[in-house]
């Protein structure tokens, strides 16, 4: 079955308005959205229409109850004018998975594949070829119902709003290993995609950077003896020539990026082990000259080297490598998601 | 300083189209709402408007970070048609200690009580006498800048709307105590009323739904064992005649009623206990017949008796009192909120 999806077109484009040398993240967005309601009890037709306000009672439970999720993803263009996607079955299937646990009633695949296809098509212009070019496209959902009373609401909307992007981290990061705040408990909500997971990690990350760490490496609420993921980004340590990753679980994001690297690692005969990491063993391997790397994995940043870490009124720099993994995942992911002529081995790249 | 309000009223009200003996919680709201935008580093001047939908960008952090604080508060008229509210400047304090903790501003004190003053002599027909009947205030700040980074937004909204209502929760409520999931972890923001923590109860609350159960008490994430609070009331356990209930930390909520209750009870030198209570204990308790009593105190339903409770596979009744602490305490407090010719020793009643 395919979704008729009514478009309703801009008169004109405000693309020329934009300068796609210098983009802020996550600021501009495209000429139009995709936006699905859910009322009695089902989703109803979606549309793409101009991009812009949305009206909302102020009772509506998104602004009480932080009924919302949300997912991360990017379009690409290749050499040769197409529009590609990385892995989007995955975000797909991990908002349908945090949508359960916030109690949002799943969304339909076909209405959020037709849905993205014809929006990305329309918005083809504001995808620029070239590595570090790409399109963010921001899916998610939010209880729209006006009342109070705490509990799941009845009306939802479904939206996909899409921001030019360049490259998410330019500055070197420093991160702190967390010792007292938490980002997520057992039984919670940190495997998810929930929107309270982020707004509760600005504060302590604020305090970070006042210590001139630009983001936290959370640790186990229980015991802040074991590193978990950064909150944007799940965590990788290369500790000689081995990568070390926190598994996942109910407290850490299964992030699509991570789940790339460990396959690109075993696939290129990398010793790879998921574990549960100490902060002691990466504190020990740091004095001991055997932590080579640290890097972090999302869609937003791809791979993220890690430039050095504090913990405990301690800090560490890390060597800068000529051959390191991070850029050679960071390569690897970028020649699949630019399609530049290597093997798709897994079927990564989805071109819409 | 008393801050100029602007106000902008409605032509007419619609206070004739409400059924006051069938209220739903939540769902209707007055005629009129306290607005107040941050903008360029400051609270902006605040108005008060018709109450009416809200103009938000689709890439409002508060939709996709959870950037979100709130309280709840309750207006009472006594027999003279006095406004009373209740321990108003807790709920000051705590939206601040809110909204510290997520990264929102805090808002100004003088802002707040006029803002509520004005807003509650305009809507003064809303607020019906008698026991049980309230005009429920609701205050919340979200971040209502359109960029998607995950960091702290530059604005923010700060609003007051006000829905009547009478009793809360009208049936027995029985409970279930957490054996899986959790509502906070240690170093998390579960002493705030931040959007976040509300929302990622719903799921676990419809499973317990389903097993019979209104309501979940929270159990410590680490181990399960010890008890923690209700998501929207503390709550409170008599063995033989002493009161136990939780201590405030990092994952539980300092309640308003919660601190009456505690003092109500020394007033009238009854035993009190505020230290960790295990789940072990209370199921023991009510096996050997000393278990009185589970209550819970919030704002919303200011004292709510527990019928019942499960875990771990067995469920049990609480016995049915003639003089139970529940209506001790739920008679103490109306008395002062109300108004009706008690000596209200330590001022939480609060004429507007």
């Amino acid at each position: 079955m395919v979704t008729e999806i009514r478009v309703e077109k801009v008169e004109t484009s405000k693309i020329n308005t934009v300068n796609f040398e210098h983009l802020p993240f996550g600021k501009i967005f495209t000429d139009h959205m995709f936006e699905c309601d859910f009322v009695n009890g089902e989703w109803q037709q979606p549309v793409i229409k101009p991009y812009g306000p949305l009206q909302l009672d102020p009772s509506a439970r998104v602004f009480h109850y932080g009924q919302a999720v949300f997912e991360g993803m990017k379009a690409y263009k290749d050499d040769n004018d197409n529009i590609l996607l990385f892995r989007p079955h995955e975000n797909y299937l991990r908002i349908n998975i945090s949508s359960k646990r916030l109690a949002i009633p799943e969304f339909p695949e076909d209405y959020f594949f037709e849905g993205l296809k014809t929006l990305l098509h329309l918005e083809k212009d504001w995808i620029k070829k070239g590595r570090g070019n790409s399109l963010y496209i921001r899916p998610f959902a939010i209880a729209s119902e006006g009342a109070i009373s705490a509990s799941p609401a009845e009306n939802y909307k479904f939206m996909i709003i899409c921001s030019p992007a360049q490259s998410y981290y330019e500055e070197e990061v420093r991160v702190l290993f967390s010792e007292k705040y938490s980002r997520s408990a057992d039984g919670g909500v940190g495997f998810a995609k929930a929107a309270g997971n982020y707004g509760a990690q600005f504060y302590p990350t604020s305090l970070a950077q006042k210590q001139g760490f630009q983001q936290i490496i959370w640790t186990d609420a229980s015991t802040h003896e074991y590193l978990e993921e950064a909150g944007t980004m799940n965590i990788f340590f290369r500790i000689g020539d081995t990568l070390i990753t926190a598994p996942s679980n109910d407290r850490i994001l299964d992030g699509v990026t991570r789940k790339c690297v460990i396959q690109l690692a075993e696939d290129n005969n990398m010793e790879v082990e998921i574990r549960r990491v100490r902060v002691a063993e990466i504190k020990e391997a740091a004095k001991n000259g055997t932590l080579q790397e640290i890097f972090g994995s999302g869609t937003a940043a791809v791979i993220n080297p890690i430039a050095g870490f504090g913990h405990g009124g301690e800090t560490f720099e890390l060597p800068k490598l000529e051959n390191s993994y991070a850029s050679f995942f960071k390569e690897k992911l970028m020649d699949i998601q630019y399609n530049t002529g290597v093997d798709d081995i897994h079927g990564w790249c989805y071109k819409v």
